[in-house]
């Protein structure tokens, strides 16, 4: 079996998506793109190949007859209503990351796959597919180095466009980190502060940057992030796990070692899209690779739900400056692995 | 249009490549295996899945008229017999490294080829599609570190079969470095050298192990290549570059960096599969796209045959200890690029 | 003009300082040691050579007519005493760090010092003479890397005596960061807070080990300090400290890159003591060039003073929890650089 | 006991050994300076300080009834008169590298100082001070690696004069090599090899550069080592030592590593006096801690012959090309350690 997706949502990360299912992804092929502008729809299209169905209403695309799954690469704010399509069509579905823009749109997904009684729901958080990271959690998992005690992330991006706001370095950026870090040292958030210090002289005006997040596990670890978006030297994503009896590091990618100009220099990646590239294919081939069995990997909707919650008591915090409880309700038994 | 593909010798590098061609490589299958012991070839059926036909007689497999595609991983010494017998059918065949075992059999395979006026050969040497080699020669041919004069490599093995001979330092390994460093230069070679330094007590009875072999291009580019296959700690293959401005590095394989008993420590690779498995995908996948179109990609016979006039010069230097010519009569128009 | 001098304390570091001075610095000698056991004296007058004068009371010591200069290694409780009675004599003194175990005991010191008008203690803070730190500093000063704005530390130790306790990571440890940081970066301590981790099953019974220091400047850094003193991995010092422009390593110590047993590895040192041997040369060598002078240099009486009062806000935050603030009143003017 | 040193010939290393002694060196004191230009003895002792005597004819300086030791910081070509004289004074004496600009010359001092029969002859090779060399050396001394096979070195500096000829790239640079090897390796030269890679388009007029020298030792050790004088990016030295169980690297000098414009960076030392300036102090002193006790430490005058003898076999194999033997005529009982 094969499965014949239809792709909701044509912008950047959508036309990648498609480009990337076409021709890097086996057992799977984009049969219908949709998008609400038509021209969008009509270039989604294009990069899909002939023969590709063009929507711009994605009930129509998703109850398609062909159509047996659905990628969902609409802006967060529009994820809620196609994923829901998708689940009441009982097609396995991939929704870019956030799940929704809100804790109570997350829910709604939540609540209707539960209904539904069928695990169709993956959300797209890359960096559990990334190598880096499985080979730390392959470590950590091992027990050598003893319990995880304290984390330590970067988050650097070379710059952020005007409309970037303080809050959007909890949900657009920090909420990476949401979601590896507990998946990374199987545990749970439990209280989290955000400190602000002092701001870079290369943030726009009204930005808060860089930001500092304490957040704490439910199992006591403390993890320290550096959400740091102006850095201007690149996209920098580092990650130390101090155990009790060793420390592990996330990888840095592999380029090579140079002298040159009197240093010994090794790039850093210039931005998100490279840097996760290789994760993005593992991805969303181990979605089709689950889908096709009646299956999901990777991050669930409640995961989707709980990195929600936690950005939302991170936001709060951007101006209490305390720790501020996530409160989730506790892990349905369904979705509890 | 997409690959049916016969697979002769199903040893342990020809299982690889059936497991690899079904379940990680886009647009070509597995359709026929052969193998001279009935036994294997039905192992390799098995891997490749139901359907898969098996033959004992390779003319047969490569005659199929389903078949439009070979893949040769018999042992070297039985490479030139069904490569030429893909030629005479007009199939573009994928022969592992060596092209063959002696000059003359690589002479024989090159002629055939350019008889039938097809470029259909394309031989096995992953490491012009490992991501570091690409990394470095992109880095060079930018210019902005002035032409190579000088190489420096090490192609180290945890350890080797009692069967290893001193020869084969130069014809099972040293053979990579032969074909890939040409490519990353862009230039010849145009005599060899190899010296014996104090041989390892790890060396089995009669190994001369390790041996520096020098080797100078045409171009004047003196490299320094050190074998060591009884290294003791991993698979560890190194590539500096200087050249007038500045001086390139391989990257090392990327694994968590760790703090532990005293040490700040990074994994060495444990042996040459996983060092260049990403290498083999993108290989193979490499020369599908290609065949499917009617090309070749990768090492052509000629680099083939060069590799083991190289080789031959090298081991003929193992006893001589004095710089031995490479004579090839100069590359024809047939494989001029 | 040589220095001799008394030096008060023949414990383990004072019998150190002994050796120091004698066989390493230029420019000084041992005259006279003082230790309130005879024995402790007499040890130290047999590192210090023939000709030693040994004292039991400390005050005899220093106002020896021949000596004019002093050397306070007793144990932090009784520093000020002594550190007192040099300045009341008119000699130079330097005193191990602490200045004195407590804030109001510095607060004594401090104000001798301005009543006598004359600038006589440097407190034994090393690190501001560690060739890293210096480096780092000279990097930051130059500008090129804008403003710090969040620093990163690690503070670990192999492992600890039985009887260290949780506020001791402050005082004993943390200790240097809170007087090299505010040195290195140009501002002042404004308010700290203490965060505990889950604790290692390495700690005794007791100690909250690691422990993690939010530590915010009155310019509004924000420095993050793990101290993690049962790491059982070696002595492992680290900072980093991020600009506007780019981030800056603190090097960590130089050994030998080795490759066995399938890592590349460098060691971590052993303890403290090696870490900063060279520090303490350095830094003996500077208290006498300036003492020949009249002139003191490193951490003065009010750095002392600082770092003691910045310590019990980060206790008082080991069981508060919150931020605490950090209230020295202002650097009075004599102090003023 | 005190050094009481003649210094002779104050030109630049001259004068920096005349400020590093009255500086940074315990247990000695220039008290007379010499150069044939008045001139330049005046401006060595302004440096040495008041009551420096100031000689132009080192015989009178050697054998000044105050002086008891001697430094000769000569041009090369001018080292053998003042040694010898030295010699016969029965003074010890420091001579700069190398021992002399010829073998011929370098025996007449070995052969002085057999007759004097007292060792009083140190050579003035830095490297074997080097903190780095002494981490490798007491790694392989400790057997845990096993036998040293191949060492791997480069020897690269930014540029060079535009009288720096081909022969300089061994007995001016190489040379440092030359010497330390055989000591870090326990081992002594056999024959060696010079060949001529591609020459930089940086190297003037007439200059060989980079070179490449295959040496071997008696005990089968090869040494690759890499001459690279106008590599344009820094003062670049690396040993590699490959032994039969593992690998060891020098470290290389330490600076802090920087993230800036899209690198992660570590600074190349900018030149020779300061990748060893710590190096010089450390030898100056051990040289005056042995000639204190009639000791000599470092290299010997016999060191320095074979080092005379071994730089003639590489320029001799600069036009030859081929292995030339390196023939000492075996250590003399006298110099056997």
């Amino acid at each position: 079996m094969s499965l014949k997706i239809a792709l909701i949502g044509c912008g950047m990360i959508g036309r990648e998506h498609i480009e990337r299912i076409q021709n890097r992804i086996r057992g799977a092929q984009v049969v219908a793109v949709c998008d609400v502008f038509e021209e969008g729809a009509k270039k989604g299209a294009e990069i899909a190949g002939t023969g590709t169905k063009v929507y711009t209403d994605f009930h129509e695309a998703i109850n398609d007859p062909e159509v047996n799954a659905v990628v969902v690469t609409t802006p967060g704010a529009f994820h809620k209503e196609p994923v829901i399509a998708a689940i009441q069509a009982g097609k396995p579905v991939f929704s870019e990351k956030p799940l929704a823009n809100t804790a109570a749109d997350c829910k709604e997904i939540v609540d209707a796959e539960m209904a539904g009684g069928k695990h169709l729901v993956q959300v797209g958080f890359m960096r559990r597919y990334d190598r880096g990271y499985r080979q730390v959690k392959e470590l950590l998992d091992s027990g050598k180095f003893g319990a995880p005690m304290v984390i330590k992330c970067t988050h650097r991006a070379d710059g952020v466009a005007p409309d970037y706001t303080t809050a959007m370095a909890v949900t657009d950026t920090a909420i990476h980190e949401i979601d590896v870090l507990p998946w990374l040292v199987n545990d749970e958030w439990d209280e989290v502060q955000c400190i602000m210090p002092k701001t870079s002289c290369k943030a726009h005006e009204g930005l808060k940057d860089p930001q500092v997040m304490i957040m704490k596990t439910k199992g006591g670890i403390v993890n320290i992030l550096e959400v740091n978006v102006n850095c201007g030297f690149g996209y920098d994503i580092n990650c130390e796990v101090v155990c009790e009896n060793g420390v592990v590091n996330l990888p840095c990618p592999s380029f090579p070692t140079v002298r040159y100009a009197n240093n010994v220099s090794t790039k850093i990646e210039d931005n998100w899209i490279l840097r996760f590239i290789d994760s993005y294919d593992v991805e969303i081939q181990d979605w089709v690779d689950h889908a096709v069995k009646g299956e999901t990997g990777g991050s669930s909707a409640w995961d989707g739900y709980v990195a929600s919650i936690t950005a939302d008591a991170l936001v709060k915090s951007q101006t209490s400056g305390t720790f501020e409880k996530v409160v989730t309700g506790g892990t349905p038994d369904f979705y509890k692995k």
